[in-house]
């Protein structure tokens, strides 16, 4: 089993600690192995950031995503940098605020998330928008469990705790809602 | 302008937090660039868990730290897992009441630091002996700033952030006794 899944966007958004949170989840309260690769820009400058991770049971040789199985994509830049990598029957999650995204890879499904709204707007904390990104997430990827996902944000989220699990409440309802609606 | 760091040794020493400690610093507060490669093992049973942290005032095209400037070793399996990588002119920090390390490879320097005692003996939080290390890299490496360092601590510590920044303060300390020694 190898799970690939990258999150990208701009400084400030929360990318790095989606990440992770996910490497954390997986390593720490599900007993697989993860590796993750971040790029931080810049931040200060809403420079472009990156982060990659992967999930196995087994050791990973290569701690870099190849054919991710999803992306976030939380600005034009990251749609337009990783979209085509993700692969044959992957999933591209984008919030519509943010991102025009072109034509879709061949075999590959857009799911539309405004998370950046439901942030803003249900929790009162924009800042938030990557939790929901995460909730979604959980939901969509089969190796992505809630109860561990609920304990590595208690583990490393810094602020507004309770405002952050509520947006990955939200998050893990809307991904169920497209799920189903598959 | 290209530093490497490693850091690495046991789940739940906080390895991976303190290298995003150093990216934070870096990107969001010192303006520079930085990567991230992490591997988290699978920490609740202890498992091995490195990072490795690529600091530039420009682009990083590869991402993993090829020959570090610096190891921070916090068990045997980090030292014998690193040590060789190190290049020459570089640095290995280690803890000696858990790494006993062979000889140096050739023209790299060893420092030994008590992190987990100073943390244990002198926090009351063994779980800060990450923090004591960042103290000695940020007087050791001249690309690493107090300031930005101590933002990035407020910025990522989710428990205890007085004790760890005591503990950060106890390390830059040490980090500048071993430079004047040098």
């Amino acid at each position: 089993m190898r799970y690939e899944i990258v999150i990208a966007g701009t400084g400030g958004q929360g990318v790095i600690l989606a990440g992770t949170i996910i490497g954390t989840a997986a390593a720490v309260h599900q007993g697989l192995r993860a590796t993750q690769v971040s790029s931080y820009g810049p931040e200060a400058r809403g420079g472009h950031v990156y982060t990659e991770v992967v999930i196995s049971d087994q050791e990973i040789d290569y701690p870099r995503a190849m054919r991710p199985d999803v992306l976030v994509a939380m600005s034009n830049w990251a749609y337009e940098e990783f979209a085509r990598s993700v692969k044959e029957g992957g999933i591209i999650i984008y919030d519509p605020d943010l991102v025009s995204p072109g034509e879709a890879p061949e075999g590959v499904r857009l799911l539309p998330v405004r998370a950046t709204q439901v942030a803003e707007e249900e929790v009162g904390l924009r800042l938030s928008a990557n939790m929901v990104m995460l909730g979604v997430l959980t939901a969509i990827c089969d190796v992505l469990e809630e109860g561990p996902m609920r304990e590595a944000i208690r583990d490393r989220v810094r602020r507004s705790l309770e405002q952050n699990l509520r947006a990955f409440e939200l998050g893990l309802e809307l991904g169920a809602k497209l799920r189903s609606s598959r």
